[in-house]
């Protein structure tokens, strides 16, 4: 499933926090575990990676990532304000230096004039701050689970690439 | 990846949980949310699973599955005792009717005389209790966390077959 140059990246990715002494971790909704399957398919992730959330029904994004239920009501799960708080909630409960969010709508049901099958939200947030960024996929189930997948392993690369060795501790 | 014989299985676990009312968490470890990926590769997923928990580091089998630091100390965090913590967890937290959970050693690393790579717990539980198996592959990695969440998958299925119809209610 996960192509040569994806395995590329989770490996740098991992180099660099094993380096650096960054964890990580992840929250998935739309994704469902996809993101943490591809960290964690790598021997010696355990000393970056900590765990993740798969939190599909919106009442666990409150109840393990503390999103808050008027943040859902406002803006609906699949929403850069959700990706944002998705972030640094699992941030907060696994203590890590660097996580990463994604809410989306995988299809092909979920979708709607405003949102879209293939909308999709990825949330990444250090002590820098918070960066969320908008796609919107047109494949399959499956080929958007491997786009958002691929895109919150680029953005989370990309934050720590930018940080300064060492920020870590 | 994941092959037609096991999407069967997958599709079969939805049918069914969708039709009796029934409710699905996962707590992961070894698998690292692929347990939960494979869950949400069918559409209509979010009718009955809930959501996840990867608990790749000890203490966030802690922090978000509440599993007793002195279970972790006494047995390990790849023993019957906490893959059956791990399920209870996941199953209170996210507040679900059946729950799975999976906990070994995927390698190649961390494998050691007692605790060999490829040794693998799992756990399903609901309101008729907990059901802990465990397994040696001897597979690589990839191939390890394929089979842990396959034995996953058919624990569940097998669990949420045997359950009377209604009993989610």
């Amino acid at each position: 499933m996960a192509d040569e140059a994806l395995l590329v990246l989770v490996a740098r990715l991992q180099a660099l926090c094993l380096e650096r002494g960054l964890s990580v971790a992840t929250a998935e909704s739309c994704t469902g575990g996809l993101v943490a399957h591809l960290l964690t398919g790598v021997p010696g992730s355990s000393g970056y990676f900590r765990g993740g959330v798969v939190s599909y029904a919106d009442d666990v994004k409150r109840l393990l990532l503390d999103v808050g239920e008027e943040v859902l009501a406002a803006h609906g799960a699949v929403s850069a304000q959700v990706a944002r708080a998705m972030a640094i909630g699992v941030r907060g409960r696994l203590a890590v230096d660097v996580a990463v969010s994604v809410t989306g709508v995988a299809g092909p049901g979920g979708g709607s004039v405003a949102k879209p099958v293939g909308l999709t939200y990825v949330a990444v947030v250090d002590t820098a701050g918070v960066d969320v960024r908008r796609f919107t996929w047109s494949g399959d189930r499956a080929a958007n689970k491997e786009a958002s997948a691929r895109a919150a392993i680029e953005l989370l690369l990309a934050r720590v690439e930018a940080m300064a060795p060492g920020s870590g501790e």
